[in-house]
């Protein structure tokens, strides 16, 4: 806004939200609103929380992971299988297969993936820690669970050169059909891939 | 999600980030990773904007409009033509008018429309406090800018209503095509109305 409206504590506010992924200048507006208008419900309880998580929440020194205590409670969770360390790029992924109730193994979040086209190379990702930890011979099988895309790809297999003479077993996820999905949708890679790796009914 | 991944802190943080308007569970899930991990340059000062704005903003008493002075800031500007007052719904199109600079005079925030269907009545609405600041006979013009839906014309003729007898004039904004429209997405009645007030060029 070219002249400030409502004084500069929402400016500000409007500002800082809009920072947020998934809202733009308009919806911060909006949402800075709706915090002013709704005090007691939101905007009170919301600070709080955040003030919390600024207070509580930070990375897993073991994995990377987001928590409140370190290690963080996945890595302490003694009914999971640490030896079975599942390697993920962002802490979203992280939490899509817990969510999914993929396995119940350790984390290992390497911040990323590498791009040359962004700057981003092994020193800015969790790598280096990654090749320590397999390197103390407690972890059995890394499943390199990073996404199927070429910096994906590229990542998992500059992983692999650095784990090179390390006794761990590497495994990747699947490639196939969705669960629920309809072949006509899918793109010719994900076809063949399923059909490669077809099992017996 | 059915367990808590991060621990009940960062559940916390999603389930008040989803009651924002423009996020669901899932972007709010997305913005709370983002904010655990902008900790400096996002999380800290936005929860410094939000405890600011806790503190300091409120309700105009005049206007309704959100401040952090009350009377708010366009109530007390003496540049502003204070006889003039524009009704709109909600502080959201004040803001819009404001960046329009579509006229330099004072406000009158409805706090909505009425809505039987919804349940909003006429004291839901701040018209009592308009028709007392009319009463008091510093105000010569309303411009009614409520929404051109059936129920901002509802409410704007309920308001015209209770405003009889009271020496104030009121206006309403001009229908027809928006600067930069194209005829062809125009509905009829917008067409029809700006044909019927159609200026000499």
């Amino acid at each position: 806004m070219a002249k400030t409206i409502a004084g500069p504590e929402i400016e500000r506010l409007i500002q800082l939200l809009a920072k947020l992924p998934g809202l733009g200048p308009r919806s911060a507006r909006r949402a800075a609103l709706h915090l002013v208008k709704k005090r007691e419900p939101i905007l009170r309880p919301l600070t709080a929380a955040m003030a919390d998580a600024l207070d509580k929440v930070g990375e897993c020194s073991v994995c990377g992971n987001i928590d409140t205590s370190d290690p963080c409670t996945i890595c302490r969770d003694p009914s999971r299988d640490q030896s079975v360390v599942i390697v993920v790029e962002d802490v979203s992924d992280l939490w899509a297969l817990e969510r999914a109730k993929a396995l119940n193994a350790a984390y290992h979040v390497l911040g990323g993936v590498l791009s040359p086209l962004e700057g981003i190379g092994p020193e800015d990702l969790t790598i280096r820690q990654l090749v320590e930890r397999v390197a103390t011979g407690e972890v059995k099988e890394l499943v390199i669970a990073v996404n199927a895309t070429v910096e994906g790809q590229t990542t998992a297999h500059y992983l692999m050169d650095q784990l090179e003479g390390l006794d761990v077993k590497a495994t990747r996820l699947a490639h196939g059909v969705p669960v629920g999905g309809e072949l006509d949708y899918l793109d010719e890679g994900t076809l063949s891939a399923a059909m490669r790796s077809r099992t017996a009914l």
